[in-house]
């Protein structure tokens, strides 16, 4: 469930689009205005004042935005205000310009979307990048890296729940054995993990487990510093539980010595209108304090505003 | 452009369907009037019969096909009945259930038709297979094969004509080197292949005739009866022009001894309505005969009645 916080009576795109105005005008910006419009309002919304700001001032509002903010408030409301799927696609070609092997964010997105609302992003990719995700993830990855996040990114998942039980067997047993032979970046154990259906793959894990006495995540920890064995977990903590999974990597980027801003502010952006509500709770049970408290600690100024206006905590 | 020719003044659904109720009805089957309705009819009106026929009759018009009609007939009928992305699903299927690796039904499908179009194959395959297509493709296939088609079905890309002359020179001599090496199943060959925009691959395959003097197919020619060959040359075939693919395809199943009728039905009832015009113009300038004239000498009954009439010619 979502956070974020929309009034009762929202104000037309229009009058909205000058308030946004007023508030980039004149002697310094009114960050607070800024927030209090654009934290509060949906997708849909925020899309329609996209549209009724370039036809009353002949400007795109994210051009606009881009001059008056700043560091990590600038980038977060930046992202903020791109429709999902094309969010999705900045921060996948973001992750790929940057490549490094221990980078999540591609993973995340390609496995804790729908099979539609990847599609989406692969559309969007088409058309913001003129290339195709797949094409660019093939260029910058190589060797076990690139043989697994190229399916990963073009798979297509079935979502519906059958499961077939005696498959969930045999490819427990497939696992394992490739597992046990320290053999991870097999096609086998790459074929299943980018093709089979959510649903399918979470009677495998729990057959894994029950046949071999231990989460399957537990025998992919024999190199804690192997970025490939780091990614294969994070495939699986992504299919078998997207919130704790989200979880942990706000819980890491907030741990850290210096806040991992990319990290949070891909996390609290792209879950506020999804399920940051379960996000927020496994966050206080895990760690015995409100996320918002942990974030009001971590961060400061207008960018801690924002996160906490989208986590559903004005200031 | 289309072969179908379609009525000024189209019946309604229901009437259509009252007709082929008729049809249906007595003494044995009227062929001829199944023929005179359904092979003058778009996909959506076809689309519109099934509709109104379930409506009127309470049954699916596709059961009722198949149990008057037979053999040869009866699977172009029923194929072309179907929506043009669940007849795709349907014929992606059949070539994965039977998977032989001189199948070239799957190269074909996943590389002629647009991207958006094979995305709603991929879709049509959830709601018809309950599995995904690159789910069961990785399940049948295996090898060189595995890996070069499980990305060939996946693919979404890039439709823009923008091309990058330096990369396609680049890509062009990668090409090259790897098929010198005879190292055809290299992942450089399948990663180029299987991601890059059709546009663009133009370029890289002209830069290869301009820097090698000689098509990169005759290249791929070393060995005549490997498949794997084979499938590279097939999609290149179908890059390079789709038409000339496909004409190939009819006249190899029209001068096989005995017909293969399974290749003929495929390529008239799929391309019927895209560019069967454009086939059977090739074919008369490769083969010095008019298509209708080599179908009638090759097929007999009802099956050449509704291949004619398909390709634009009415017995």
């Amino acid at each position: 469930m979502s956070t974020l916080s929309i009034p009762v009576s929202v104000p037309s795109p229009y009058d909205d689009s000058e308030q946004l105005r007023k508030a980039f005008e004149g002697w310094g910006t009114n960050e607070g205005l800024i927030i209090a419009i654009l934290a509060h309002r949906s997708a849909a919304q925020r899309r329609q004042i996209r549209d009724a700001y370039a036809q009353a001032y002949g400007e795109d509002i994210l051009k606009a935005l881009e001059k008056e903010l700043t560091r990590h408030f600038e980038k977060a409301v930046l992202l903020w205000m791109l429709d999902p799927p094309e969010r999705d696609a900045v921060l996948a070609n973001e992750a790929l310009k940057k490549w490094s092997s221990g980078n999540r964010a591609l993973i995340e997105i390609s496995v804790t979307r729908t099979s539609d609302e990847m599609f989406a992003v692969r559309r969007a990719y088409h058309a913001r990048f003129k290339r195709s995700l797949e094409e660019d993830v093939a260029v910058h990855t190589s060797g076990d890296f690139r043989k697994l996040l190229v399916p990963l990114v073009s798979s297509y998942r079935y979502e519906g729940l059958e499961v077939n039980a005696s498959l969930a067997k045999s490819e427990a047993k497939m696992l394992h054995e490739k597992i046990n032979d320290k053999d991870y970046g097999n096609e086998e154990i790459i074929r299943i993990l980018t093709t089979r259906s959510k649903a399918q793959l979470l009677a495998t894990f729990n057959d894994y487990n029950n046949e071999f006495g231990h989460p399957i995540n537990k025998d992919l920890k024999a190199d804690p510093k192997d970025d490939f064995l780091f990614a294969l977990r994070s495939i699986i903590r992504c299919i078998i539980c997207p919130e704790k999974y989200f979880e942990k990597v706000i819980r890491l980027a907030i741990n850290k010595m210096g806040t991992d801003e990319y990290a949070l502010t891909r996390v609290i952006t792209t879950r506020a209108e999804v399920n940051m509500k379960q996000i927020k709770e496994i966050y206080y049970k895990r760690n015995s304090v409100p996320l918002e408290r942990a974030i009001k600690k971590d961060t400061t100024g207008d960018y801690e505003d924002f996160l906490l206006a989208l986590i559903g905590e004005d200031a």
